[in-house]
């Protein structure tokens, strides 16, 4: 079967310092034309942080999408050009208290490929270590905690936890106690 | 700390008809006033559908936004008051040449929290069987495809497969067989 689709003209809609909503007109496989409104964005690092005592470094924060603070690994857009192994450095120190040797990467993905190219960048952290201060963003509030391996387990069986790139980077991590 | 952001103004943008883009201006903890693009969505769900003899369905599609076809589990928006387990039935049904005899929750999650308020309600299909034909939207064109746990396994590792809620859904595939 043909899949392919094909770009016959972008109009953008609205953007902001890191979205870019378009309302694009493709042509289906069997030729028909269709509008679809298509959310560009950067991409993202996000960050599996494990302390040497086996707890997974989380961060607790606003998201007012969902209208509630949700748990979720650390993340972060990329600046322009940024290499994500850099950005995923960079967001550890800027959203937790630990900083990291270096980054190995597990696998990248879309969030939601039905509207948005969005690219996450998942991370291992190797050798955290904590460090003395917080550098959030300006305007950015997010707290950091500490889980096991059980209370992950619990979470997310609860639906406690409920992001997407956590619950992948989560169960990447109980898999790999197996 | 205090976390909370309150929604001053929503202003709409844009929408088609299954999504609304709103500019919303929100107070932030510290009293400062912040604007955001927000995507809202009617949520959807996705489904884990396996094989009698251990194949899990997978459909391919073109994603527009990615540029490129992906493989992923099968999933639909929900439609106006829809319950996201009937919602599962369905999509699987005209998705995919099977049909199951109940949906089994396994948990729900946001796709992208930081701009979009979508809901992924992720199932196990109860007991698949065969169809004669399959029964897709107009102007939707979807391949199905069956995957051992071996080539499943190969396929995140390679990043053939790099759709979130599908990693997910396969995680915990090859996680309960351990």
């Amino acid at each position: 079967m043909e899949l392919t689709e094909t770009l016959i003209s972008t109009t953008p809609i609205e953007h902001n310092s890191f979205l870019r909503i378009d309302r694009d007109q493709i042509r289906l496989p069997n030729g028909n034309e269709h509008a679809r409104i298509v959310v560009r964005h950067p991409g993202a690092a996000c960050i599996l942080a494990v302390t040497d005592d086996d707890k997974v470094v989380l961060v607790r924060q606003w998201r007012h999408a969902a209208g509630r603070a949700l748990l979720e690994i650390p993340a972060g857009k990329l600046d322009a050009g940024e290499d994500p192994a850099q950005c995923a450095l960079r967001e550890l120190g800027e959203e937790t208290p630990y900083t990291a040797e270096c980054m190995e990467k597990i696998f990248a993905f879309y969030s939601a490929p039905g509207f948005c190219d969005e690219i996450l960048h998942l991370y291992r952290a190797v050798n955290i270590t904590p460090t003395s201060s917080l550098h959030p963003d300006q305007d950015e509030f997010v707290e950091t905690e500490l889980w096991t391996r059980d209370q992950v387990r619990q979470a997310i069986q609860s639906g406690d936890i409920c992001d997407a790139k956590t619950l992948l980077a989560l169960q990447y991590w109980l898999m790999e106690s197996v």
